[in-house]
């Protein structure tokens, strides 16, 4: 089951929520300059405290196993990053758990990455469940935590909590009203960051954007996790008025433009992913805003992942050649869309 | 009843077939120096002819008490030219049967013009009819006529035969190609004029082009209209020729553009009349060349005169604001094609 089957709560803004705990061995180099034998002994110790303290069976995806296509899967699920796709001189593994919530990647830039991703505004459950998976592991394995500074990472900016807590928001009605560069610059000055879809240098593709905390040092978890709560209800606010004033019956462009988005999306006969996320993202505002109600119901992120390339070629491998791809990929949509 | 509300023969090409004869009294002036009373004269004596004469009842519409809107609705439908519908010193009437297949229109440029249109390729139909109308009127009136040059006309392009014979095509196909400005200069080479959808220096709206013949001195009739059928046949064996390959499965650009015109038709809030023009074009064309085969039957050029702001206008007081309009143009669109 992948975690986007689902909407949960707030989703007509908030897509999912996501928490990632930066942990390394006290013991061994990080990731950047270890040895294949430090990075085996980390996939070995990580396992047995799982396998010994976690009440549940989870998934060891040995990332030297997987195909090219499976990891692009990984990533455009979100479940993995770009850097732990690379090859590199150490051993990478994922462990997922039941219900595909939960990724841990080890040996990506620390030893132990602890993420869980949750549809719909969840954070604090997120959390729950990576804590619980940090306890389990915590009690098997030494990590490297200094008592003034905290958890020990890799890189400096995530030293201290080695928190990372994000959300992908779906922001059309703040982007077309052009208030998006005053948020950024707004979340910025209180220690949170904007960025695109597909991560740091990534364009916000479909009007959807990940909203996280920067700071890690001199800040507790529950702080992190209200901060950026208390930004997400004040964003979400503000978009649904937006949208609500965009929606207003006299406002025929707007609906002009929502409708056309959706009369193409369910006709074309080719298209690209960055086309088909942009007629989405607009469809998907006009299905809340009470501009297309008929597809209120309808999930439209779980579309937007499953068009994208790698997606499509693990449905049919013809896919892979771009041009049929296209074609392919309006037909799936049609489909759906029906 | 229109002339449009039928689709006639060959109308996947050809959309009208049009015979004007150009005719005037002997005694009076033509109408672009002559009095208000020659006209009233004009009048008084082709309407006598053709009560005495034709064994039928004809509507008789003064061009002065016609409101400016009906005008422009006449205008739309292709029944008056522009100039006729202008303000001037003379008396101006139009003559219109029960079928409104014929409009003769007195004290335009000539004083008489008898015109006649009909659905699809009905050229020589069209003829049959607008000469039975001519010999109704020679019998009641003395027609301006010379033995050696023939019918002689306010113009000199005119003179001799006074027939125009024109078809409405349809050619987006040939449009598409690129073929249509060496058609342009292969008509013009054999004596035949290609138009814009509404006279001589209109643009191509909806790639409708009107073929006409240029000469009416020193040639009959039935030369006329057998050139202009000869050239139609083959325009239109061009036509299809070219759709059936534009057609073929694998061109999905094709068929993505027609289908994206599709969705954008029945989808879109509000819509001018040369998009919707454009739109309507190449549905028509998915229409006939099977790729949208659920429109087979539509008659989209009903659809495409209906959407005139004149049409717009007379179904409807409130599309006299041109935003209204385009809104209530859309949703009018959306109701008939559904």
């Amino acid at each position: 089951m992948k975690w986007y089957i689902n909407s949960g709560v707030d989703s007509d803004v908030v897509v999912s929520s996501r928490i990632r705990l930066a942990r390394n061995l006290d013991e061994l180099p990080f990731p950047n300059s270890m040895d294949r034998e430090s990075s085996e002994k980390v996939i070995d110790a990580v396992r047995s405290a799982l396998e010994k303290y976690g009440n549940e069976s989870f998934h060891y995806l040995d990332m030297e196993k997987v195909s090219r296509l499976e990891t692009s899967v990984l990533l455009e699920d979100h479940l993995v990053s770009r850097e732990f796709c690379e090859q590199s001189g150490t051993h990478k593994m994922l462990i997922t758990d039941e219900t595909s919530n939960l990724a841990v990647m080890l040996n990506e830039e620390d030893h132990i990455r602890i993420q869980t991703i949750y549809a719909g505004f969840a954070i604090n459950e997120a959390y729950e469940r990576a804590n619980a998976i940090d306890d389990c592991i915590t009690k098997g394995v030494n990590l490297a935590f200094d008592e003034t500074l905290g958890y020990l990472t890799s890189c400096p900016t995530n030293l201290g909590t080695g928190l990372r807590a994000s959300v992908m928001l779906h922001l059309p009605a703040i982007s077309a009203s052009g208030y998006i560069k005053s948020l950024i610059s707004l979340m910025t000055k209180i220690g949170l960051t904007v960025r695109g879809l597909y991560g740091e240098y990534s364009e916000a593709k479909g009007q959807l954007y990940q909203l996280s905390n920067q700071v890690t040092l001199g800040i507790c978890e529950k702080d992190t996790l209200e901060k950026l709560t208390s930004a997400v209800l004040q964003i979400a606010a503000k978009e649904r008025e937006l949208r609500k004033t965009l929606s207003l019956e006299e406002n025929i462009s707007f609906q002009d433009k929502l409708w056309r988005s959706y009369g193409v999306l369910v006709s074309g006969r080719k298209m690209t992913a960055d086309e088909a996320a942009e007629l989405i993202s607009n469809v998907r505002l006009g299905a809340q805003s009470g501009i297309i109600p008929a597809l209120a119901e309808k999930n439209l992120i779980k579309l937007l992942i499953e068009i994208m390339p790698a997606h499509m070629i693990e449905r049919n491998n013809e896919a892979s050649d771009s041009d049929i791809r296209d074609k392919l990929r309006a037909d799936y949509i049609r489909e759906k869309m029906r």
